[in-house]
């Protein structure tokens, strides 16, 4: 991984590195695109290849069948389209936590200005407990979500892995609860921290929009997602953003074809896409599957992020947001010194240590994957140890 | 030119060839974004330089502010994005031409069907005038145009270069007739198969969306596409798609901000794309640049469609569409043969000849551009001699 050659990397929630060999597929993908066509009837079974064999690994890696994977530019995309779809009543309400990326944030606010509806927000930003007090935190959860539900809630909007805290939601039993409720609401789930660093089979089913990008956890090229959906909002959502690929055939679209879009998750599916991409996407899955199973690796991460945990804990004027060990390998924490939070990460990256600044508390975030090791967590422990002694 | 090396390429239309020095491009940006990133302050600064170089080069060969340019995936998010933020009253008309692509046909029916529209069909598919009777062909459509508008016409839908019959649409006309019409109805441009042949800055600076790809007749990569915006859509239409790139700011999501949205074209882009695109749109044009300024490589591509043109109309049994020689590098054609239309693609593909199949009506279109040569014209025609001969 040339980008972790040259630093101390500790922003995997934001984007992954790009393993070598995976690059080296991408232009492997594009000099064959070219060799065929780039628009030829000998480069299209091998395009056709390209998307069905990604849309299957991914249909694996969610635990649902291939025709409920439709592919977006990003995860954003992912969560959004499928939306835009639903039928809403006036005065419908969306509940949405308080830990959601501002992209989805927006784009719910601006679907309730336009179908008047309702936001509600659902607290979870307060749960703080580690892996060790999971069971405590689902309940606490589960109890929060039961008072923030509403008799009118249709859309219920909550991140698998909440990406400023750190804290993983049991997003099945929410879905359970949610399918017990007046209305079923819809479950949208911001999948971004936990594909490829979570076990998601269980989750990703129950959902009813679970959105993800490659290019976080799963080290993948930046430009290429995914969202699992339902069968019930393949079959209640129109696509919004219709382009050839939402289509199942693009002949007769001046007749009055009440039904011309995919019936499976294709129908989110718009136009031309980077095609190199699902070989580079691949690569990198299939690198991360020969480290182990995803149990496995996520134990790797729980190591090496309870070993970054402690002894940031152990730092005069560090403090960390969970109480606990970490359940993933997000690890936020405020911090005492006389440097602002915004300091901090320009005086780290320049020991060429990264870590973020999250704006909304203003936190600071580290992330470990299944590629840190020991050393730069003691350098990222040691500079922060510097930089609060000099308080 | 790897894509040229080995066979004869008519199919610019779908997609351009990658020069080998854009492939190259792209390769070293993905590098110089693992070395510096691929998230750390250190990238930030190249990631902008690339988008914000890229948008610079497009405003010029569009002729409009930078503030008018929003990067898409491709065309049809281009065209479909700012449509779905534009208010419409029940019973609001959308005018679109019958030579549109399927893609956003099926999305104007949709935004029909669920804001209560209407859609009208405005006949330019019989117009065959070819680049000497423009003229001609001119006044026919915008007398066509006056006859298809109705008062509650909302929104007129028009390909500048029409991608089954290659005639080229006088969208500055057009974009006049409409200013002076009673409800001055938005004008959408599909430039797909504009972009990167024609001059395009009048059109695009009059068109209220005029949207293009960069992966066609620009020779650029797949997964990277802009669209010019007018003023007047700017101010009013809020984004659908909503992402981090649409937002002015990330912070302060769930406070009340009646106006997020960045008040340039920015607020129709979306969240993560690929990067490395950019550098390889850029290297794309670049080449071009430096093969004359887009007029002469115009009337470059015009002598090579002249000269296809006027050997395709001396074969007995091969009708091109157009009544004379092409006003660009597009030409359409029917044949007589007992081989169907789809079946002369395949058995010109076995002797690597590459034109394609349109099915609506089932025409068969080949594609000249500058780096199109007499040997594979001379070719293709003999080709098609022979199989028409053998009636």
């Amino acid at each position: 991984m040339p980008a972790l050659a040259n630093k101390s990397y500790f922003n995997y929630g934001g984007q992954g590195p790009l393993p070598q060999p995976s690059l080296e597929a991408i232009i492997t993908s594009w000099q064959k695109i070219q060799e065929l066509g780039p628009f030829t009837n000998k480069v299209w079974p091998y395009v056709n290849d390209e998307i069905e064999a990604t849309r299957n690994m991914l249909a694996e890696i969610c635990g649902v069948s291939k025709r409920r994977i439709g592919f977006t530019e990003n995860v954003t995309s992912g969560c959004v389209l499928p939306l835009w779809g639903l039928t809403f009543s006036e005065g419908d309400r969306i509940l949405i936590s308080d830990c959601e990326h501002p992209g989805i944030v927006s784009a719910c606010k601006e679907l309730a200005r336009r179908k008047s509806l309702y936001i509600d927000i659902f607290p979870v930003q307060h749960l703080h407990q580690g892996v060790n007090n999971s069971h405590e935190l689902n309940d606490q959860l589960l109890k929060g979500l039961d008072f923030a539900l509403n008799p009118k809630t249709r859309l219920v909007v909550l991140s698998h892995l909440l990406w400023n805290t750190g804290v993983i939601t049991p997003i099945p039993s929410v879905a359970e609860k949610l399918n017990k409720h007046t209305n079923k609401p819809f479950l949208l789930v911001d999948a971004a921290q936990s594909f490829g660093q979570l076990p998601i089979a269980e989750a990703a089913s129950l959902a009813d929009i679970y959105a993800f990008t490659g290019h976080k956890w799963a080290c993948g090229p930046e430009g290429l997602g995914a969202v699992a959906i339902s069968p019930r909002v393949l079959g209640a959502s129109n696509p919004t953003l219709i382009g050839w690929r939402s289509l199942k055939s693009e002949g007769s679209i001046y007749e009055n074809n009440p039904n011309p879009f995919h019936e499976d998750a294709r129908r989110f599916e718009v136009a031309t896409s980077c095609i190199p991409l699902f070989a580079g996407l691949r690569s990198s899955l299939k690198l991360m599957e020969k480290e182990g199973t995803v149990t496995q690796r996520l134990h790797q991460i729980q190591r090496m992020s309870k070993a970054l945990w402690s002894q940031l804990k152990g730092i005069n004027g560090v403090n960390p947001i969970l109480e606990g060990p970490p359940a993933s390998g997000l690890i936020s924490f405020s911090v005492a010194s006389k440097y602002s939070s915004k300091e901090i990460v320009k005086i780290l990256g320049r020991q060429n240590l990264w870590i973020r600044l999250l704006e909304d508390p203003t936190w600071l975030r580290a992330c470990v994957h299944i590629t840190s090791n020991t050393d730069e967590i003691n350098k990222l422990v040691k500079s922060l140890n510097d930089l609060t002694k000099e308080i």
